[in-house]
């Protein structure tokens, strides 16, 4: 139906992440038709560079391109807490929400027997390093609140308690602006586990 | 927040249309972190590829790699009907059905003086040109049903007229599947025009 190279171009973008067959072929002909020759040729330039250039922060293992990343460099962070994530993306959320003043550990995936992911394969030995000189007095476990997400919680945990250092966990329970009915069980009853005193 | 090449990456697509921030972070993390070396370079490449090898089908206007265009030139194809569309997804979009067997025509926009866009603007004469040798028995105005898409559809019609080609109009009505409860006045007014007999 269409020209392979616009065939080409439409299956390069529909083999990325939220992006479906329509969506690519909207994005091809934007790029195709409305697109001026070097605003593509500037975008294609970007994502080759950047793929080049990317590499992994020696410290919190986090993307960037420069290392130490612009967080760890940074000397406004506690760098007394580290929170433990599974992925970049993690860091990005935490970050928006402002309230975040320490530094990070990108574990990038978390411990899954059986999809063959062993602690060997995710970077928790980069994060004992870390924690080697004592600088650090709390690890925040922000894996996500899956069952291998909270098995990987609760495997550092244990690596880290005769260190003696503070480990916690986020806390999981309704969500802000959502409504008690339409929770799930689990999610309530974390809710319920989880409860503090109100002042 | 971001090291600056990141940053930069994002922006690249957020860009494109039905791409807001939050999917162009998840596109470019998944670009760096889970996407090859050699995989982000076929596709910076096809990119630049595609950008630069486009051009106009001489025939219909649309785009493709070759000129005449897989579908201009196909001998399967019904010489004889010319659909006019405003944009190139809007021929891919009428392909899909597999219900018209006829050629194309891409106008590529619509007349629209409150945006300066004049007749001589979008591919009309290119349109009247195809018409001369009198193989065309029947153009398709299948612009979309907006002020623009219809004036310009009108406009079309009118230039025909002296020619001796039958012009028509796509059917507008309640979609297929919806409910006419939830069909808008102009839509429904439309329905009860356009009805047509039952055998």
């Amino acid at each position: 139906m269409y020209s392979p190279m616009i065939e080409t171009l439409i299956e390069q973008f529909a083999q990325l992440p939220g992006i479906g067959r329509k969506s690519a072929e909207r994005i091809a002909f934007y790029l195709l038709d409305s697109m001026s020759k070097d605003e593509v040729e500037h975008m294609s330039k970007v994502i080759s560079y950047a793929k080049n250039s990317v590499l992994f922060c020696e410290e919190c293992q986090n993307l960037t391109d420069i290392s130490p990343c612009p967080i760890c460099s940074s000397p406004k962070r506690d760098k007394s807490v580290i929170c433990v994530v599974e992925e970049p993306k993690d860091v990005s959320a935490i970050e928006k929400t402002g309230q975040y003043n320490g530094l990070y550990h990108v574990l990038h995936g978390v411990i899954s027997p059986i999809d063959n992911v062993s602690p060997d394969d995710i970077r928790i030995k980069e994060l004992l390093r870390r924690l080697s000189d004592e600088t650090v007095r709390e690890v925040i476990m922000a894996t996500n609140p899956t069952v291998n997400g909270t098995a990987t919680a609760v495997y550092i945990k244990r690596l880290l308690k005769p260190m003696g250092i503070k480990v916690t966990r986020i806390a999981h329970g309704i969500p802000i602006g959502s409504d008690l009915e339409y929770a799930d069980e689990v999610t309530l009853s974390k809710a319920l586990e989880g409860r503090t005193e109100m002042n």
